[in-house]
């Protein structure tokens, strides 16, 4: 650049003008020309926040198609605020990269992250970029608005809640098998249609950030599932002090998914336990269940009901005979 | 744990509970038992952003300390905060741990990073832990808070002002250097105290914390130096559009670097483009120097004068005889 006789730009600096200036929209973000960012938040709103980090080999494969992997990094903490009745604010970014990882990675990716954060209005406020000796590792912090006092929590189911969920469960966990092992489609007798939304729901996760208002106005507890169904409701109970009874057969199903339990009913436990889902599981009053379905069904997302909260303390998915199952791993732990 | 059948504490559960429930003391972060947290900002403040991650091998060696590791991570945030004249409310945590990494590191690295979050008054509000194929990677996301529309800009600078730093420059280089290469103790004719000094210095970073208000108070412009003051000054000026010209023998030197200069003249350029010093770098209108000075000294800081903002782009590093110095590399840069 000329007239900085004594500082050339530095590679890190090209970088952030070419691929992250443009995601930060946000005045507060000062376009990424200073060391810190400024948000003032909404009058009457809490900042709700949550990081998380996905790892090439380990939340996704270093072959996915980055533009792919710059929408799941948002899109999993994007899940987390929309389960929490939050609306998103931004977002910061620390990125470390191998020395392979270089434009024709950094282009695609820093797309998809764009046209995500342009998507949910959730411009980028920051972040730091280093070289790794390891894989790629994105993490991000995300923060949110939400009224104040009205997050919605794990704490606050109530026995004789509802236990419902937004569109269909199991469909990354099968997804996710079938990346691994391609030679499934034909066991499960699915179609390329089939086989491809499935992967395309373990690739790039649905965040129910326009209904995240809605489950704030009607849920009693809420949370994302991301580690599975089953262990995601025990977390969501424990934290409450109730147990819950969930009905395997209501769980809703993609064709896809229900297709391949048809012809394997076994694969439940991995529907159930696999996670990955990106979908809200929240406790209704009986009453608001009703309403809230149709609120969400008018933004185009399907609610289900597919159990009751309990006394107690026990957890309990029942088989179309109203036996409980058992999982040999019933949630996911890195651990 | 008891009462819950269908669901064991999984080892992720068993290490947040551990390790990093104590250091979420705000009630916001509902104990790291929710998906999320919240906070409410302080009435009239901005939230102020930063995010900041340290890698094992990149940013700190392997088998440096595991507390001390911990502290670090926290302080390179706490420090540009401190520069931006924000005072901290907390932080995100996201760690990436490689299968060897176990309680053998974590109870050290988590009691480091316990005992600054309380020293700094800067609690954890949330974050995530994975393991990794890769080295130790940890992520910090820190938010402060800043009286509405005061937080201190890289941008700001007016010709006439004075340029100040705190504390003294060049000592964590040179303990890089040393740490790089022990024999360097007997060719810099440094007592064992002076080199671990040096070396001090580059583990453990001391953020300006307690005078970043006062910074807020009297500085137009101001930043961390994190990758050499010469770099970190030029880039100053040009987010102010202006010119600089610093004398070197102006800058504030430890007794350590002092005598390690005295042997060897030419390690100016590494006491001035080196890094990690972690103090902070601030233009001051003429008049305000002395109250700065006096009030920040009056809480254990000293800040130094080194030099002037001046008209045009140009920054300028001057020697004793008013000669301009030319630096190889004058600043850090990851890529």
């Amino acid at each position: 650049m000329s007239g900085e006789p004594h500082v050339a730009q530095s590679g890190e600096d090209r970088l952030i003008a070419r691929y992250f200036r443009p995601l930060a929209r946000h005045a507060g973000a000062f376009a990424l020309m200073d060391d810190a960012a400024v948000i003032a938040p909404p009058a009457g709103c809490d900042v709700v926040l949550k990081a998380d980090g996905i790892i090439a080999g380990v939340h996704f494969f270093p072959d996915d198609p980055p533009d792919l992997v710059g929408k799941k990094a948002l899109r999993v903490n994007l899940s987390d605020l929309a389960a929490k009745a939050a609306r998103p604010l931004g977002f910061l970014l620390t990125l470390a990269l191998p020395d392979e990882i270089g434009d024709a990675w950094l282009a695609p990716f820093a797309r998809g992250l764009g046209e995500d954060a342009e998507l949910f209005d959730c411009p980028l406020f920051g972040g730091d970029t280093d070289r790794t000796p390891g894989p790629v590792t994105i993490s991000v912090a995300m923060f949110g608005a939400v009224p104040h006092g009205r997050m919605l929590r794990r704490a606050g189911a109530q026995a004789g809640d509802r236990v419902v969920v937004t569109g269909t469960i199991g469909d990354a966990s099968l997804g996710l098998a079938l990346r691994r092992n391609a030679s499934l489609a034909g066991k499960w007798g699915l179609e390329a249609e089939q086989g491809n939304t499935l992967q395309a729901r373990y690739l790039v996760p649905q965040p129910r950030t326009n209904v995240a208002e809605i489950f704030g106005h009607y849920a009693s507890a809420g949370m994302d599932i991301s580690d599975g169904l089953t262990g995601d409701l025990a977390k969501l109970c424990r934290a409450s002090g109730v147990g819950a009874e969930v009905h395997a057969t209501r769980v809703p199903l993609s064709q896809a998914a229900g297709s391949v339990l048809a012809r394997d009913p076994t694969l439940i436990e991995a529907v159930l336990t696999g996670g990955d889902d990106y979908e809200i599981l929240a406790t209704v009053p009986a009453g608001k269940v009703e309403p809230l379905r149709t609120e969400a069904a008018g933004n185009g997302v399907a609610v289900t009901e597919i159990g009751t909260v309990r006394a107690g303390h026990s957890v309990r998915v029942l088989d179309q005979h109203g036996n409980a199952l058992a999982f040999a791993r019933p949630s996911f732990s890195h651990f």
